[in-house]
């Protein structure tokens, strides 16, 4: 048996999430079934991350357990020409026998994506911004106050570091044995999209809130970003954050940002911390 | 009785096309849906051009009429808010007594928009290419094959003037008095996305085609792109195409690009055209 280890990337959108359940069409069910129809067999695959209803990825793993049959160099090519568009295999490789991608998985990055748009109104007073979101609205959470990023950076900076997350975790997730995580890096990036693919993206900013933690709580990261845009619109001040953290309180944190601007985008596994010993 | 014209945007991917049917979601169900919850009334709209099912609209428009109210000015906010993320009243204008959406249209300005990708592969030999693709895929007619845009421009410029264009037109649509059609301009223009909102749009060229007429056929402009791509990539001769025109036999044109490439950009009514006399 070989043990594969393949990188997703998906657009959310269409999905109820990245776990299998009956009747409903997740990522973990269409790459099973895709898996069906090129194998002939029922492989269950492991995912790293359970990503919620809407939310993204360019790079989701997963691994899984296969006899002989297709190479593992076509892989990749025989499951995207089986899923449906939405969900790409950006590679498949083959790792040592027992290597399980959530399991050994050291850490990952998330992106949450904010776009920065000003309150605009056109003659008849109707909102302008309500316009802009035709295309992007299932990509980005679109924000329509100014935002101060000098107080969402200083707030960002307090996030980072081994502490009590329990203050961004949301009800409903799995039991968790601590709520303590080390956030290794929360980065704010800024950047106007010029001449963008549609119109919509004409002169709007787009603020990435990218975060690198070794695991993450339930709807942490969305409730890290909800947090740092309450900072930014001043509904809570920067110098409090490092207190919210030490309240453990999920009250004292923001609101939760909405899934669509959520995008996993890499996970690490031993090697990429240059001391993997396969 | 107020007549009031629309002005529309849509993003046409999860809708069966612009007119109404019965138990599947329309575009023109979605808004005569949205003015009955607004003013209580079942208002018929009328819309100039019923695009397929995957095609997009920024300039769509349709009219109704409607009694006392709900002001003018504030139609376009009050369905906004009523109306699917994917549905976006533009604008809101009275217009005299009996004028038509449809009938009062004098010309349209579509387009159609290519993605020109090379034909790339990943150490693993699958087609890059599909990645790319993930969240332009509903937007966009991928091209993998390089085109000659010099051919193509001139094909399109053999395109322009008033000719029979029933080489052009798919069967299923709507009986026509007659196939002459005016097409006034179709202009292409090629730009690269330096740096878009999403990884795949990073060094992809866009291919616009922009065809502006006083009418067009069932599919005709999804069938002179299509008819553009094959000139591009060698299959018709650009100095062929006047003979094909003329053929009258849509055998002899090219093949139908997809609907998701199509967006119906702008209605021209009298005014437009600066003789106006309301």
């Amino acid at each position: 048996m070989r043990t594969i280890l393949l990188t997703i990337a998906y657009d959310g959108t269409d999905y109820y999430g990245w776990q299998i359940q009956p009747d409903l069409p997740t990522v973990q069910g269409e790459i099973e079934k895709a898996l069906h129809r090129v194998t002939g067999k029922e492989i269950h695959i492991n995912g790293t991350g359970r990503t919620d209803r809407g939310v993204h990825a360019y790079g989701q793993c997963a691994t899984f357990r296969i006899g002989d049959g297709i190479p593992t160099d076509r892989i990749a090519y025989a499951l995207n020409n089986s899923l449906p568009g939405g969900i790409r295999i950006v590679s498949a490789e083959e790792k040592p026998e027992g290597f399980h991608a959530r399991f050994d998985a050291k850490g990952k990055t998330y992106r949450y994506r904010l776009l920065l748009c000003g309150p605009h109104e056109d003659a008849d007073g109707a909102p302008q911004a309500q316009r802009q979101l035709l295309y992007l609205r299932n990509y980005v959470y679109q924000v329509n106050r100014p935002l101060d990023l000098a107080a969402m950076r200083k707030a960002a900076a307090a996030m980072e570091g081994t502490h009590d997350f329990a203050c961004f975790q949301a009800a409903g997730g799995e039991e968790r044995e601590t709520t303590v995580r080390t956030v290794y890096r929360v980065e704010l990036t800024e950047r106007c999209l010029e001449e963008g693919f549609f119109p919509e993206e004409e002169s709007a900013h787009v603020l990435d809130i990218d975060v690198t933690g070794d695991g993450f709580l339930y709807n942490m990261v969305r409730i890290m970003a909800g947090t740092l845009v309450d900072v930014g619109s001043g509904r809570i001040g920067a110098a409090d954050v490092p207190a919210v953290i030490e309240s453990a309180d999920r009250e004292k944190a923001g609101h939760t940002a909405p899934p669509q601007g959520l995008y996993l985008m890499r996970v690490y596994f031993e090697e990429d911390f240059g001391h993997g010993e396969e």
